[in-house]
């Protein structure tokens, strides 16, 4: 489940918070006891690209957790003052050092069960220099038949691959929606 | 500015917090001194609709700051456990009253300045059946030439409203992603 209720400090004095249903809400938030302060939780969005060079799209195997050790597309959260496609490129740049143009938004993946939005662009390699930063073990390109696809990280990666793939193809790549259950 | 640097005090243990960049980070994070626990600061997604009947698109005067008194599409924040289209359909039901069909995702606009992305989806509506919520002072349906483009909200809510007429006129509705500065 997502981190829900875990707010029981008050961010403005300090004080023990309650979770209560607001005037004028109909769910359940943390609410300070003291100042009446009430904390919102929201659900993050997730920004990636698929960094693809002729027939091959680049993977990153994860040096943290959680899923260490597994293969995902360099994604991550995004952060205050950035667009979702800023956000996406200052991933790429940080978990594989690689040189991109990002093209179109590809991917918006729920994923309500743990409160987030993946969101992913396709993106062309200006060439095939990579720098994996701390977060990636390795970064190297892979064709279609040779994806892990047993040792993907995510299934926001799995899905976002398989429209690439599939997409490439039929020679279109559109928007593709969907739920992650 | 979006709202950053407001976290004072740790929400685990109430404790002061500082403003410092943790190890293997790039970016200052609100963190506690007693605990150590670092509080990360996001984007939040506001999530809504296009609800049209026919050529008229429903809008909402709002009743509620900021911009009280302006028009609206129905939108709000989206909330933990659900995803883009229920929070939009939530919103539509909660400030309009509308019952309405969700089609395709049409706008994301990324309104960085403030830490948010804004997620349109175009709806159907069932009928013109209206019973707007508390955050509503008036809905009610516009044909185009009839938009109050004068007294419109918020800038998400023009380019959400100019996309979908430009796509109405053209016969064909795509997704379309902007910044809005």
């Amino acid at each position: 489940m997502f981190a829900t209720r875990r707010i029981q400090h008050c961010r403005v004095c300090g004080a023990r918070t309650e979770y209560r249903v607001p005037p004028d809400d109909n769910r359940e938030r943390a609410t300070c006891t003291a100042c009446g302060e009430i904390h919102y939780e929201n659900p993050l969005n997730v920004v990636g690209t698929v960094p693809f060079w002729g027939d091959q799209v680049l993977l990153c195997k994860r040096n943290i957790e959680p899923r260490r050790g597994l293969w995902t597309l360099p994604a991550g959260f995004m952060e205050l003052g950035e667009s979702v496609a800023e956000g996406a490129l200052r991933e790429t740049v940080e978990e594989a050092g690689a040189q991109v143009e990002l093209l179109q938004l590809f991917t918006v993946l729920n994923v309500a069960r743990v409160g987030q939005v993946h969101l992913f662009y396709t993106a062309r390699m200006h060439n095939t220099t990579l720098a994996p930063g701390p977060e990636t073990m390795e970064a190297r390109l892979f064709r279609q038949d040779e994806i892990p696809w047993d040792q993907l990280a995510f299934r926001t990666v799995r899905q976002t691959l398989e429209h690439f793939f599939a997409d490439r193809q039929r020679g279109h790549f559109g928007v593709h929606v969907a739920d992650i259950a």
